[in-house]
């Protein structure tokens, strides 16, 4: 097929075919990817559903330890896996700018697959739109999941309770130092490398010690503060975070200490924040630390100061985290 | 809020959470959009399920008959559709470009949501991704739909069998040649607008009169002549049309005979190709004809011609419908 991607690829006709046989089926190709309107799966029969979605606008798009292939299925994997649901089926809705090459449409597919069999989700649907040169930038993948949840688990950021421990799934903020590293000339040589991974096993594996997990959330935009932030704000209560057991990467610190960056906002795309009852902490993180020696306990919930994070140090005092702001760069996924 | 979208709409702050609240949820709330990472949904525990995504970047988001938002649910609900499947839950995932206006994101969301509403379809889950000026053109949607395949229904384009009656659910061409007036300064005035519409109940009364229908699709872009060649590809049959039964609206067929094209490749975003046995063909219309007085029989499927579509005159002579090419413009849906 042709090298470059055209207007023609996204109209419908002969090209669109090609480009779909060629690139997308060739690699991401199901039984239930068909030439209809839509997919047929198999759902067992019982159980609730979880559904997410994510557009991916990442920029670059192929970065230290990913590309945006990988981080459709990481998100929704991890989106999945967040709501205590077993990923079982996605789609991939990809748009694309005119002139984009098809060998790094095929990159990105192929990457997608590999992504997708280790994670265990089926890409089940997909579609393809092209728009004008200068009318999107590079490669845009919007990807949506569907799970099931299992039976009797139920998570979410308003179950936050007082007394429960605060948990990270590892170190954090490498994903957000990685993208920072490669879109701006700061002459600074980190070697960091993103924490893109997908998380339903490491979420299993929490579930078999502590069924009742309160809150799992992935620490996408924003980092940990920003889901911190919004776990008080749902459950109405306080968050205290204990500074020095916050995993954070020597490289990755280095490069906040000399841009003035708290790793608390940058965003991670393989790490959780897991809020679960302060007994079953150890538990949580001795099978965490299977998948990441980093993971750790960093802090607890309380019914004072409710809608706060609350940062202490070593020498007992206390300060306010400061509100997020979102993301220092635009596009960090 | 801001009049205006800012990348900080887009990096997962206090922004984002204000533009989250006062449009989209202000708009598609519903008890299934939370806060956390998925959407818990509760599907009917016996059925086949169908999936379906789209992106959405038609240029101008707002055209005659409709808009990006209306569009969105239309072309999910009608995929779902397709397959003879209840629509029950979307996804709606939005890429916008820095510097759109607040008033029109509301006044799309807005849209999206009557749409939804009289289409019987929840929207449970969203994403925001904001693109940097130049880097994406206004708004893009990606949708994703699930639904509940009626017990016993099993459509496809490779179920399309020997003397099967090929059915239009109504005259074709009207969204195309709305983008098509509304993107090009062709001077012609001519006062067409989109077919755009949800089809869920126009195929529920045709699966109460034809259960054992075996091709539905919606003629989206690359419009009839495009899904009739699909279908030939996927069945292995020929389809034989009847030029002067292919219902046209005289408007449509005036811009069309002015410029040269052909309102079988023209978009539709609110019409159905439906093959049907043909025993039941005078009864699916008849059902038809109560959304739409236009419905007809448009031609029949054949053995002879595998992979072709062949259309007839009066004077009984046949000619190859040539191969579609895809559209005449981009970002037509």
């Amino acid at each position: 097929m042709d090298e470059r991607i055209t207007l023609a690829h996204g109209a419908g006709g002969r090209q669109t075919a090609e480009l779909i046989d060629k690139v997308f089926r060739a690699h991401l190709g199901s039984e239930h990817l068909t030439a209809d309107d839509a997919a047929v799966i198999d759902m067992p029969s019982s159980g609730r559903q979880a559904i997410s979605t994510d557009g991916f606008i990442v920029s670059p798009w192929r970065f230290k330890g990913g590309d945006i292939g990988k981080l459709a299925v990481c998100g929704t994997v991890n989106d999945l896996a967040s709501m205590g649901a077993k990923p079982m089926y996605m789609t991939a809705a990809f748009i694309i700018e005119e002139g984009f090459a098809a060998a790094d449409l095929e990159e990105i597919a192929a990457s997608m697959r590999r992504t997708a069999d280790a994670a265990g989700i089926t890409v089940v649907a997909g579609d393809t739109k092209v728009a004008g040169k200068g009318q999107a930038d590079g490669v845009f993948i919007t990807a949506t999941g569907v799970g099931l949840i299992s039976p009797g688990v139920h998570t979410s950021g308003s179950l936050a309770a007082d007394g429960d421990a605060v948990i990270v799934t590892g170190d954090i903020g490498r994903h957000g130092c990685t993208i920072l590293l490669a879109r701006t000339d700061l002459g600074i040589d980190a070697d960091v490398d993103s924490d893109c991974a997908p998380l339903w096993d490491t979420v299993e594996d929490v579930l078999s010690v502590c069924p009742d997990v309160h809150v799992i959330r992935d620490a996408t935009r924003g980092g940990v503060g920003t889901v911190l932030y919004e776990i008080a704000s749902q459950s109405g209560k306080g968050i205290v975070l204990d500074r020095d057991s916050i995993p954070v990467d020597g490289r990755v610190q280095g490069v906040c200490d000399l841009l003035g960056l708290d790793p608390l906002y940058l965003a991670c795309e393989g790490r959780m924040v897991i809020i679960a009852p302060h007994e079953r902490a150890d538990a949580v993180v001795d099978v965490l630390r299977r998948h990441c020696p980093h993971a750790s306990v960093i802090g607890h919930v309380t019914s004072s100061d409710p809608g706060r994070v609350i940062m202490t140090t070593p020498l007992g005092t206390g300060a306010l985290l400061p509100y997020p702001r979102g993301e220092l760069l635009p596009r960090i996924c």
